[in-house]
């Protein structure tokens, strides 16, 4: 298993003869210059990404991280923890919303257990636990640095195993009880934003909890001294196992040159993480949705994403990520199937200014 | 065939009694309550249409309207009107991205002319031809009331014809050389928006032709006197025979009781217009993707509607909408689908404020 550091050093830029013979071949296709937007970009990423000039989706696999968070000590959501494992044991029996979802989007769905406050003897959710929990963020640390960065690397070798499997599109999805309250802290430091605008009712909360919530992320931030400029500082005192583990998932894509569409809020959150340890992962994530959490679009915007779904859900999971395959599928089956300029028998389009 | 006033008064509001037992049964599916956002409100719509308690998606229909448009002659395009027929014919030989992007989608697509400057012997296209391509908008009105109002009660009945059929979702999409300028021109007048603010170059123009093709609106409206308050006057004299139909296929969505996705730009000024005519058949259209056309959101934001899909789509045809079919079937998967509290073994969650 690769080190952080060691993953790092492996990223390569996007192939660019791969992406200008797409763009290319977009142009010989019957269709106004263009005129497909974003699935044409997307295809042409995807390109760059494989560095393969016939670029395929094969198999899509999505990662579901599952970690407990002690803050939820203090009473900053509507549910127990114990939900958490629950809910991750119900993704191995086709029995949670993921399954449902990726079931149209033909995309399998791999749960893992990254630091579920007690075990679970299910086989069917992967066991790579770095610690039961994390600790109460407003009592210290949620975690050690040592253990966001083992986290990171899960993530990022959980890439690795399901590449070697023959996946070669990817989707993060999480579960964990208290995530949006991390998610909510995480973003408000590395975005330099007020925690009021960037925390919402989660799953839901009563607008006197969600005073408290935001009084506990506040406090929080505080007593921990996160320093803004380290994301894995952040990321280890105010965030989450799940959220390292689909950073590094983030990273992972890059390292493997696999596309990778992360979900909504949380997920999102974690591809900032990832941004900020490095840049270079940047082309190798796709926004899905904008969630109904108040804080997704600008966690998007500091991404420099634009979401391609709008549907105001907030379930996580990876429920919006698998959308997002599908809006790959339409983008390669317009690019594979489409008739040429020659087929449909009217004069080309030309770029004009 | 019904003619448009006899259409109108029968419309009827949605079944409140099947959207209550929709919206209930959501709340008892084993997820936070309403986390899955308008997936959620989409079924619950869909039931109200339907008046069905037990709401099913069936079969899916495109219809496509094409017409040619007498303002072509003024250079407001890139191509020429030949390509309206061209494409209009491919439609049927699966030769055009409609067709492509509906196979994934699981949709028939019917191309209708409702107006092309020539005749088509290909009998793959259903002919409901008003005219022969408007008369040229800068000279006078594009067509006269009563060739606007057969052409909605065409599409009205157009809608009729295919749920006889046993369709029961309905997408518009179109083909008319020249119908960004229609489009502009009428949502300029009815949202009472500078022309410069509603207009983009289409499937493609130079900066130069941008503006030319600004001056040949703002003349249009100029010289035909239209009447804001007058949909019908609006789309007569500035308008298209193609965004007449499918007007009339958003009126004829609430006659016949089933949903309809519009398109892009120009098949969303289209549900404008019929909004316009009767804001009774508003709950019956449902938004689809935002166009790269500049004015499509305000379009959009004049129906009261929120786009699901971003993507910077400007093909027309319908490729856009057919996304939002998919999109239906995932809030109709997890509707069916989900498993309930019971199943899921956690408690429920509440309705807190």
């Amino acid at each position: 298993m690769l080190t952080l550091n060691e993953a790092l050093k492996k990223i390569r830029p996007l192939d660019e003869e791969a992406m200008e013979y797409t763009r290319h071949r977009w142009n010989t296709l019957g269709k106004p210059l263009h005129s497909l937007g974003r699935l044409e970009t997307m295809v042409t990423q995807f390109a760059g990404i494989y560095g393969d000039k016939q670029p395929r989706i094969g198999k899509k696999a999505v990662i579901v991280m599952a970690a407990d968070n002690g803050v939820v000590a203090e009473g900053v959501t509507q549910t127990g923890q114990e939900v958490t494992k629950i809910v991750t044991e119900n993704m191995t029996k086709h029995n949670a919303t993921i399954c449902i979802m990726s079931g149209m989007s033909g995309a399998d769905v791999y749960p893992v257990d990254i630091g579920i406050a007690t075990d679970s003897d299910n086989p069917g959710v992967i066991r790579r636990k770095v610690r039961y929990g994390t600790a109460n963020m407003l009592k210290g640390p949620a975690m050690s640095r040592e253990e966001a960065i083992k986290a990171i690397e899960i993530g990022i070798d959980m890439v690795r195993e399901l590449k070697d499997k023959g996946y070669n599109l990817f989707a993060t999805g999480e579960m964990g009880i208290g995530n949006t309250t991390t998610s909510s802290a995480i973003c408000s430091v590395l975005l330099d934003q007020p925690v009021e605008k960037m925390t919402g009712k989660g799953a839901g909360l009563t607008s006197q909890g969600l005073q408290h919530k935001i009084d506990v992320i506040k406090e929080s931030i505080r007593i921990n001294e996160v320093d803004p400029e380290d994301p894995i500082d952040v990321l280890a005192k105010v965030g989450g196992l799940d959220i390292a583990g689909m950073a590094g998932c983030c990273i992972g894509a890059a390292v493997y040159q696999v596309p990778l569409f992360v979900d909504g809020f949380i997920s999102s959150v974690a591809g900032l993480v990832a941004m900020r340890i490095t840049p270079e992962c940047a082309p190798y994530i796709f926004p899905s949705h904008c969630s109904n959490e108040p804080a997704s679009m600008m966690v998007l915007e500091g991404m420099g994403k634009q979401p391609y779904i709008m549907a105001g859900m907030c379930l996580g999971e990876g429920t919006g990520a698998v959308i997002g395959f599908t809006i790959a599928d339409y983008a390669f089956k317009a690019y594979w199937e489409l008739p040429s300029f020659e087929d449909t028998k009217f004069g080309t389009y030309e770029e004009l200014d």
